[in-house]
């Protein structure tokens, strides 16, 4: 059939113009050689108590026994002397290794789970997600 | 002499309590076992040109050729697709390791200059200064 007759060199071509894209997409490369940071930072309300406070410390913490592919957590709390914390004090860095297993734990139940905790104890949140270079 | 008998027991009790205070201390553990995360986000002015910017990613990255005892720099612009950015568009991530050194950067020659080139190119700075845990 003269479908056929086209079908291999058709598919060559696709392949050709996928590579090309790949090669030429930075988020590809990205996604091949960096990690991807999830900054998180949060501002509690003036009446959360310690404890409360520190059981959504404990929650994030404990996300990545439930979704592994959370591949490293880090946090902290501030203590830069600059004052240009915009009145955030915790700051959680989570790891991702594609933008596809970030796009899998924001809708995780798991995470949301955690959101729903934040209730009323959280005033502000911050994020910004990048890829190392 | 009198002076000379009570100099030895004086210096171990002193000893003592310099060991108790730094198990008591939780900056201690820090300063000795974390490391000092310095995040810092940017937000360009609308007008500032994409040259101008990466100039200032530029200047940025050059610091610890300047600065040595910053111990690694990590940036990368926001990808979040979950619009809690606050209009920041690039984070840097600097590693101390001690507060010490930190102290040292802020008022450092070369930072003073860095900053400094920044003057109408950035809208709004967030920093936040964590001890890894």
């Amino acid at each position: 059939m003269n479908r056929m007759k086209w079908m291999f060199p058709f598919l060559v071509v696709c392949g050709v113009l996928a590579l090309a894209f790949a090669a030429d997409n930075p988020d590809f490369h990205k996604e091949q050689n960096g990690l991807l940071r999830h900054v998180v930072c949060f501002a509690f309300q003036e009446n959360a108590k310690p404890e409360q406070v520190q059981g959504v410390v404990d929650a994030f913490l404990d996300l990545p026994n439930q979704i592994p592919f959370i591949v490293d957590i880090e946090w902290g709390t501030n203590v830069s002397p600059e004052g240009l914390d915009k009145g955030f004090t915790h700051c959680f860095v989570l790891t991702f290794k594609s933008a596809k297993d970030r796009d899998a734990y924001l809708p995780h139940p798991a995470h949301k789970e955690f959101g729903k905790s934040l209730s009323g104890l959280i005033k502000d949140v911050f994020v910004l997600d990048y890829w190392t270079k």
